[in-house]
């Protein structure tokens, strides 16, 4: 024990995602010390997933000299469905975890510390609201724009889960009924519009039938590799198919969004994910068409924001988990 | 103080509207033990309404030869947008008051009790979780299908407020872009198709396009009053028009409740109000609906169910309110 030190206790946070796990050594007030990530090994159905994240979390501690006193605990977010009660995590398939992991048993016994587990997306809301836009507000909804879309709502003060944990599946909020066939087997969801490879989707789609002169046209025509990054890229120097594209997208997001804030009027909604790269030029169009869609008492009390963390968000909502051991 | 009755302390709800003022004395565990309820009397801006409450709960007190000292306190369900801290009302048109009342104030010096007031339709959807179909759920989602449609919505266990109260304005969620317009000045609302006044516009809308054998259309062409309640009674009489009305509200509602339970993932949703009174009937199409566009594992965890509580929801639910200051 090191006397001042010691009375700090800091939390671990662990952001566990299909190709890295990263990790972070933070204060109890949510400042970053440290942060280090490691490959994720998803051979022998991800049964090295757990092991490498033990180890890696004792091999930290005995390089910097650290103990497990230290610590008030761990939290991760992680892909599949958890239950939290348990900490077991199952249906991961991008972390080949197809079969029940008791992941906070085995971390428990292998660091000495408490731990706390949660959806990744979830988890990032806690980041985004605990450090980054939300600014610790009550109620703040967060909403990330990646390969996938994936929400994780604050109201209250709380972390909404649900009776099943599907609280937050602003992917999956039916936006165009009879629309695109959904990987979660049904039509219209959001994700299949406003996720990167939704974009793609509707900038393909929207190609077919255009007839102007079109930089995105003459791309996707010539059976080149379309990313949601070149159309905003091309909207923003003012390509017609593009903008047309960006339009339709920033459409169907400002109605989920909309609807979301006349559910919950929250303080903010804080946009996160590869697609909200594309920034306030994103922002502003979202924003036009949640006005339309968001009646006035929300109109004037519900703020859209950019996430402001980035990669942050996972290990630094993470380790707020961890913070109800303290 | 009467022995072991002194022990047992009882609620009072008030459920304040604009044509009745109804009143309740509950056990703590919610059992109903007497109702009474006065007309509500909006004349003077509204400026009776709360001296009447305190002299109606004095009055019965009296009466029965209560005492204060018996109660944990009153709660109340009321229109117009509630400050819960400072208790006070503001914009509560069909009571006539325009300006900010004092009603905690006045009600607490008045009878002498805690006073906690909140919106009348988060107080029904608190009764319903109580006592009515909620079944005393942590994740209930109520709806109301009355003039309007109102919400209250309980997510963790406890009521969601939002930023400025209008959490759970689910009649405001928007169902139809460029849809019909609203009173709250934006357009597709909820409430513009599945409240009862909503239910009679999407009928005469419907009757004067429609050219086949119809007694709604007799009845809508030759100007009679058509009602909510006359559109689903000729529905479950095979009336053509009619079932096309029906299939209408009921494909809007299945949407709008199936984006709320991909957000919130309760595991019921409560529908009351006047329109609700169609039960099953209505029930099973909206349910068919809800099942298109709730994704899986909300369409597995989260129940459809019809209201139970009636005009006791109300009461019940306000009363419910003054349990914290047991």
């Amino acid at each position: 024990m090191e006397g001042f030190k010691g009375m700090e206790r800091k939390l671990i946070g662990v952001d566990l995602g299909g190709t890295t796990i990263k990790f972070a050594i933070l204060t109890e007030d949510g400042e970053v010390q440290q942060k280090w990530s490691v490959e994720t090994n998803i051979l022998d159905e991800g049964s090295h997933i757990v092991p490498d994240i033990i180890d890696s979390i004792n091999h930290h501690l005995d390089l910097y000299k650290m103990t497990k006193e230290q610590f008030i605990g761990i939290g991760m977010g992680t892909p599949g469905t958890v239950n939290r009660q348990n900490g077991t995590v199952v249906g991961a398939f991008n972390l080949n975890w197809k079969e029940t992991q008791y992941v906070k048993d085995a971390i428990e016994n292998g660091t000495g510390m408490k731990f706390a587990i949660d959806n990744d997306a979830n988890v990032a809301g806690l980041g985004e609201r605990w450090k980054g836009a939300g600014e610790n507000g009550e109620d703040v909804s967060f909403v990330t724009l990646g390969t996938g879309i994936g929400g994780g709502l604050i109201a209250g003060g709380q972390l909404l889960h649900g009776k099943a944990g599907a609280a937050g599946e602003v992917g999956h909020v039916t936006v165009e009924p009879n629309g695109y066939l959904c990987t979660c087997g049904k039509r219209g969801c959001l994700e299949q519009y406003a996720s990167a490879t939704g974009v793609v989707h509707v900038a393909r789609d929207m190609a077919e039938e255009f007839s102007g002169d079109s930089e995105l046209k003459r791309q996707a025509d010539d059976g080149q590799d379309i990313t949601s990054k070149l159309v905003f890229d091309l909207a923003k120097k003012g390509d017609a198919l593009a903008l047309r594209v960006v339009d339709r997208v920033c459409y169907l997001l400002g109605l989920a969004l909309g609807n979301v804030a006349n559910t919950l009027n929250p303080e903010s909604i804080v946009i996160g994910g590869g697609v909200s790269a594309a920034g306030e030029f994103l922002l502003d169009r979202v924003r036009n068409y949640f006005e339309e869609f968001a009646f006035s008492t929300v109109r004037s009390s519900t703020q859209l924001k950019l996430a402001r963390l980035g990669n942050d968000a996972g290990v630094i909502g993470a380790a707020s988990l961890a913070r109800v051991f303290a």
